[in-house]
């Protein structure tokens, strides 16, 4: 075909030969892992939404009901949710194989008065994002992030905030739709929670334990492990972005491995994506988190994928060449 | 989930619900149909490629090998090509049922010294177009529109400098990658098609003869004969846009069922759509044609098909409401 006529198209499917280091990438088997976990910081009032409804929509997921189902059905991926923190028992969909159960404690601590987690904790969550990507690698050719958790584009705010270097008005948005003056106590919130944190940019564990979440140190991790694997992992919203710019914080190289799937309208998405360097698949004014995003993409690696095996060359369809 | 979290992928699926009537749409069948035809206007040296390439291409098309078969078969749709008139022999690919014969005549003639077509022959092909839409109407639910033509993004860009009011040089692009000497003969070219031919644009069949294009015509009726049956037909790129417009032209109406596939790198595009107050669904620097920039989309239209008929509500999976 003319040069590059498929332009971005293109560009992911070079990407994407290179992260597998092949010309013939199959993404046959796709997964997108849904890390779900609890904020200590929901007692603030920083969401529209009360703290039971992400154990609730764990079990909605679970049955097949939510949005990042419907996606994944028509993306042909399958979807695995993990407890990484969620603060109710859900230890019986764990023992029936429904989830996959990484839980370090029932939900983080209100980073308005103190640090998420301790330093340890915050290990044990990256850890065990990367175990679930060792654990699910013989399963997926592709996997894309997702999570649930009221109040999480808090913490992520934070998270974006302190590794983009933008102020925390700039990267804080409405998360599930609250209004003017609820996004103004919001913006307070997290701006109290850095400054009685100080969280040190330089370390992403450090970020990650004062001001983050059990989810977002589990979407690190699960980058890592895709990165680690050669696996290409597609990149969902700002909860996943910021847990991405942890994952580049610990290791630079890992972004060689993400795929931007959308831009979010959460006003902090954008500069998190500049500071990724990562140009996003998608511009569809979502919000929804779950790994939606990263569903909807899917179809896009797919289509890329499709370019570089299936369409023959010019000389192969005996097509005349250019005048000039 | 929350208010309208999931964006213009929810603003799809409403229009798909007004398209079609129905809350539940069915999009199980798909199809694209490439419309082809050549234009005189090339002996001018518009395009980087000689004009043989066009039969070329459907030959390489219609043996599965082209861009449009793999995005195509990718978003589980089947192509149809229609000759809307290629100056060269395809008897034998419409007798053996491989395309579908609608020629109106071998090749426009060259527009930038008088009309491309008559017009009686602009209102044949326009009525070809439109019984293509009804005699494939019992086999698809979504339709989208697609081109293969040397030289035709130069008529489109005719058409579009009418129908928007935008100068010539606003909406006059590369095609397949001419530099810029030859895009300002292009420029000069497409000036004196619209100086020596006065369209009336106000009169959308005296622009499609004056400045159009065989398959132009044909995508326009393809357009028209979509919306009388109530389905949706996804617009491809500058050339399928500058067809869309002449059905707007000819039927208000008919915008009604129209979806924006994608934004192409072509710049005439951009004006285009704004005129027919469509946003585009995927912006990825595409301008390959053939409706692959339709065959990308219809993976979002699915997706907007999933969201309708398989989210479970708040009440059916006993999440809590909102606070305030």
């Amino acid at each position: 075909m003319p040069h590059w006529a498929l332009g971005r198209l293109m560009n992911l499917a070079e990407d994407l030969a290179g992260m597998t280091g092949s010309m013939r990438p199959l993404m046959t088997s796709k997964i997108i892992v849904t890390m779900a976990g609890d904020h200590g910081v929901t007692t603030e009032g920083v969401s529209k939404y009360p703290r039971e409804v992400t154990c609730q929509m764990v079990y909605n997921i679970v049955n097949g009901g939510a949005g990042i189902n419907a996606l994944a059905r028509q993306a042909g991926a399958r979807v695995v949710v993990v407890d990484m923190g969620v603060a109710a028992d859900l230890s019986d969909l764990a023992k029936a194989g429904k989830i996959i159960s990484r839980r370090v404690a029932p939900g983080t601590k209100n980073i308005a008065t103190g640090p998420a987690m301790s330093r340890e904790e915050a290990l044990k969550a990256v850890e065990a994002g990367i175990s679930v990507a060792l654990d699910l690698g013989d399963k997926a050719d592709l996997f894309g992030t997702g999570e649930m958790g009221i109040g999480n584009t808090t913490p992520s705010s934070a998270v974006i905030a302190l590794l983009t270097g933008a102020s925390v008005r700039e990267v804080t948005g409405r998360g599930t739709g609250i209004n003017d003056e609820q996004l103004e106590h919001k913006i307070g919130i997290i701006q109290r929670a850095i400054d009685i944190n100080r969280p040190d940019p330089g370390d992403g564990l450090d970020v990650l334990s004062k001001v983050g979440g059990f989810e977002i140190g589990g979407i690190a991790g699960l980058i890592l492990g895709c990165a680690s694997l050669r696996k290409p992992v597609l990149i969902d919203g700002l909860i996943s972005t910021a847990g991405a710019m942890i994952a580049q914080q610990l290791c630079p190289t890992a972004g060689e491995f993400m795929i931007a799937a959308h831009r979010s309208v959460e006003q902090g998405h954008r500069a998190a994506l500049a500071t990724l360097g990562k140009e996003p698949l998608l511009d569809m004014g979502m919000c929804l988190g779950e790994g939606t995003g990263a569903a909807l993409a899917m179809n896009l690696v797919d289509a890329a994928v499709r370019i570089l095996t299936e369409v023959a060359t010019f000389e192969e369809a005996m097509v005349s060449k250019a005048d000039k």
